[in-house]
This record gives structure tokens, sequence and C-alpha cells, in this order.
């Protein structure tokens, strides 16, 4: 197995990349990986925590893309990135199987897009993250941006793939699959949801459990939503921004009096469990589902534990055999 | 002036609505109000709060229209329920300037639009409920659900409605508007997004903030965000869900250990506070912007304060003029 690992662009890259690559390797006997980004700095890690060369490949390429850059822009004209290294070698050599990334999200989907194969029979590939749910798992989106536009048949496949990924990566049996609607009775939504909410529950490899409000995301009724990915874009940052805004106001309340500092005290650790429960980190990176090689995209702020969590999450998807049993899923879930 | 309150539908009618409308009326003089619902326990509430029928005129309405109704069926076979009765004066009785209900929000979405006229230059009326954002404001989100696909001109429509509204019902001045879309950039999102940018960009009676994304919903650096309803009532639905599951895990957690609890205690009005900035109530109600008449939508938990807020709302913007205000200025903003 050779996973690539792109080494810049987080909140802490290189070094949690390189030594999340190093807890991997330690970790997975089978593993071999290849580290785009600064040689020398990559090098200077590797030698800090006493890592050897073995299984270990360094591409050196020292530009960074960023939020900033346009993702078409970056994919067209900073090839020295390692961002793009990393695809062009993962779309080149035919032993690379995985890419792991805690870059520019836009530029990876779009870089994605353009220069990674699709598996037979997908027509787009789709950008799916993990949110934790208030019963203790979670739930994917499919699409969160890949493609703002989309049709009923994409979302059917959408469904498919993003059930298949959390069946075998994350074990969800028949995962309830729930189309993001404006309502929930059947004939809700525009012409685009009813035509989706038809092929949906015509389709026999998929457990369609109907239209589902953006309200019950985290209600731990649904293992997976499909939608646009404009909409999907909205719902998943309008939790997460939700979130961290009602857990900053309340660090703010409780700073606000000496009363409620003394009484939080002895909620410590409560306050620690919320925290790493809203901690996106702990529940892997975001995937690209529908191409030929796998992406794992990490939250820009991971930790070496997190890029742990991203290599670990290529690891099972390349292992599980995902992209054949997507191929033959989708082959039998295309609608005549 | 004359407005109707529709006393069925939420969960605590009619007492409550009955018991706002008293409210209503001894607070502002020259107010009149029709109660449509069942006669005979509305005049038992009256009766019970020792009000005699001055300026209250009841029209018997019996029937109700619950969220499982299907609301085009609703507004063509319901017609002796609180809410198309009061649809139907609102329309007929020119007197009739407002409605106020808490009822099913599909139902009179639908209704109003098939029912009620709209300002003239208005292509299509907009839903628009308001949440708190961090910096103790709100921020008013057009369209949230009454219309699923929009062009680029009915969302400088929304802009300029909402900016309308947002001046003189709350005193906002230059209210900053936000285009929803997946990214800052002002190419980011579908067609649809990028043609908006353009006609909102050139609008000379708006203040354009630029693309707004999901995340920054309740940040306070926007007090409108316009949007096609679907997505829309995707961004209400998730910040009220994740806020109200947040509070619920919260309170869980609080009741799982006496440790816990014992902090708490200490934190009772602090997290009374939090309760009451997350609820909608105290925001007042949704309004339809662009049609001839007046209608606010209050919480379908509305007391009777609750009530008589959304009866204020309703009193404000006919005093205001907001249609003729509204009127003009889509007239000034249309593209030629």
């Amino acid at each position: 197995m050779k996973i690539i690992i792109d080494c810049l662009g987080g909140d802490n890259s290189p070094d949690a990349n390189v030594e999340g690559a190093i807890l991997a390797i330690r970790k997975h006997q089978d593993l071999s990986v290849v580290l785009t980004g600064d040689e020398n700095k990559i090098k200077e890690i590797l030698n800090k925590r006493n890592q050897g060369m073995d299984r270990i490949e360094i591409v050196h390429a020292p530009d960074v893309i960023t939020g900033e850059d346009k993702p078409t822009e970056a994919v067209r004209f900073k090839k020295d990135s390692s961002m793009i290294r990393a695809i062009k070698i993962l779309r080149e050599d035919d032993s690379a199987d995985a890419l792991v990334s805690n870059g520019a999200t836009g530029a990876l989907v779009a870089s994605t897009v353009l220069r990674i194969g699709r598996v037979e029979g997908v027509r787009r590939p789709v950008f799916c993250p993990l949110v934790p749910n208030m019963k203790g798992g979670v739930v994917g989106i499919c699409d969160s941006g890949a493609n703002p536009t989309v049709t009923a048949e994409m979302l059917l496949q959408f469904a498919v793939m993003g059930s298949k990924y959390l069946e075998n990566v994350y074990k969800i049996k028949n995962p309830r699959v729930g189309l993001l609607n404006i309502g929930t009775e059947s004939e809700k939504g525009d012409d685009l949801r009813r035509e989706a909410y038809k092929l949906l529950s015509e389709a026999k490899g998929i457990n369609f459990a109907g239209n589902m409000e953006a309200r019950e995301l985290l209600s731990g009724d649904f293992d997976l939503v499909v939608c646009d990915g404009f909409s999907g874009n909205v719902l998943v940052k309008s939790v997460e921004g939700t979130a961290l805004m009602l857990l900053k106001k309340l660090k703010e309340d409780i700073y606000s009096k000496k009363k409620y500092k003394f009484g939080a005290f002895f909620m410590r650790k409560m306050f620690a469990e919320e925290k790493e429960f809203m901690n996106y980190q702990n529940y892997g990176g975001s995937v690209m589902l529908g191409i030929e090689k796998t992406i794992v995209k990490g939250h820009g702020s991971s930790d070496r534990k997190a890029v742990l969590k991203c290599i670990d999450q290529a690891y099972r998807m390349v292992k599980s055999g995902l992209n054949e049993k997507t191929a033959k899923a989708i082959k039998d879930n295309m609608p005549e």
C-alpha cells in the first residue's frame, strides 16, 4: 500500500503531517508513504523523530496552496505546490493508492475532479464529510460542495456511493439514507427533489428513509444525507458555525462572572468532553467518493493524531476494496 | 388599524392568541382585531379576562390546519379553518391591514402566495424569519422556503424587500446584505449565484456586503442574507436544530453526574439567559414580504407575550408604510 501525504497547507503543517506519517508507517507494516513538501524541512522532522528513510519517499514541492488561491487557477499554475504534485503522483503512479491532505478544500476538490479518473459508471465524484450525531454515531453528507448543481440521477449515485462507503469503512449496516428537503412529505421541494425521491424509493441497493429536514441532521435517525453540493455545503457549514459560536458564547458567559467560573470549575471534565464531541478531528476526514484512487481531506487544524486518523481511514478504504464494490453497486442501480 | 388574529394552530392556541390580542388592544388605542377560530372558546377566554367586545370582532371558523395537512390542499379544502378564513378576510376586507398567525407555515405561505396580491413590481413574495446573532442583534433570511427555485433578479428583489423591512421595522441603517454562497469570492457558486452577485453589486439602493458562507450567519457581520428558498430553509433549520440539540445535550450531560449538577447550580441564571437567547419567540415572527397586506407568522410554541410581539410587529410594519417604500425601492432597483 502506498499513500501520498501532502505535507503543506494545514495549520500545523508540515510537522503534524510528517509526524502523522511516521505514526502510520510504524503502525502498518505494509504501508509506504510519499511525502510532498519542502524536502529539507521534512528531513529535519524525520531526523528529530529518529525515523529512517525505509518506506518513505520525499518529493520536493515547496509551494503551498492557501484558501486565498482560486482553486482552478491553483490547479493550473501552482504546479510546484505540495498538493498539485501529490495529485500528479496519484494520477501517474499506478502503485500509488491514496492521498491524504489537509490543505485547501476547494483546490483539492477541483484538482481531483480535473485530474483523477472516475470509478466506472460514476457521473460525478462527490465530497463527503462526516459530522457527529447526538447518538454517538456519525452522519455523512453527500455532496457538500463538489457539485453545486446536480440531477436526480446524480443524487441516486451519491446515495449509492455514500452507502458503500459507510458500510465498508464504518461498518454501518444498511445505512439509512435521507434526501435533504424542505419538508418530509414525498411531494415536497422542487422538481429535482421529487424526481430524486422517486428514484431513491425505487432503488434496490440502498436503504432510503425518506426526506430529511435540515433540523434532523444530528438526530441520529439518518446515517447519510444526499443533497446538491450547494445546500450540502450550507448544511455542513451552518452546523459547524452554530456549534462553534454557541460554545464560544458559553465560554464568554462563564468568564463574565466569578460565580459562573466557580460553578464551571466542577464541570471542567464535562466541558472538555463537549469540546471533544464537537471536535471534527475525532471523526476522520472528508473523502472524495467515486474516483479511481482514494482521497482523504483532513481538517485544516489537524494535529499528528488527526493526520494518523486520516491515513488510517485511507488505508481502510483501500483495503476494503471500496471502489470495486462501488462500481458494482452503481452498475446494479443505474435506472434503465 | 385592523389586524386579524388566527386563533388556532399553535401549541398554546386559542388561549395564547386571544390573550395576546387582548394585550394588544389594551396597548394600542387605534387598534381593532378580528379573531378567527372557535367562537365559544374565544368568548370564554374574553370573559375570563373581563374583556368587553369593543374593537373586537369574532369570526367563527372552528377547523384547524395542522402540519400534517398538505399546504395546497388545505388552502383549497379547509375553508372553515381559522387560517383560511383569516386569509379570506384579509383579501376581501379593504379595511383589514394585517394577519398574525402561529399556525402551519406551509399552508400560510401557500395561501398567501395564492390569495393575496403582490406589492407593485414584486415578482414573488418572500418568507423572512429573523434569528439572533452573536452580537446581540438579529439577521434576516430572505427567502427561507416560499420559493425553492429563484432567479438572480428575484434575489435582488429579496435584498431590496428585506433591506426595507429591516430599515423601517427594526431601525437598522443600511442593512448589510450577504449572498448565501459556498465561498466568499465573487466567482464562487453556480451561474445563478454569479449573476446575482453582479446584480447585487450594481444595485444602488442596497448595501451589498458580498458572498456569505453559512458558518458566518450568526457572526453579526450581516443583517440580511439572500438565498433561494431551498438553501435558506436548510440554513434556518440547521441553525435551529443544531442549537436545540446542543442545549439538550448540555442539559443531559449536566444531569448525568452529581458534581456537574452542583456546579450548574451556580450557573442557573446563565443557563436561563442562554435559553432565552436561543428562544426564537424573543425576536418576533417571520414575515411575508412583497404582498399587499402584512402577514406575521409567530412560532408554533408562542405564548401570549409572543403573540403580542407578533401583533406589535405587524402594527409597526403597517404604521411604517413599509409596502409603499418597498414598491418605490423595487421600482428604483429594477434592472433595465
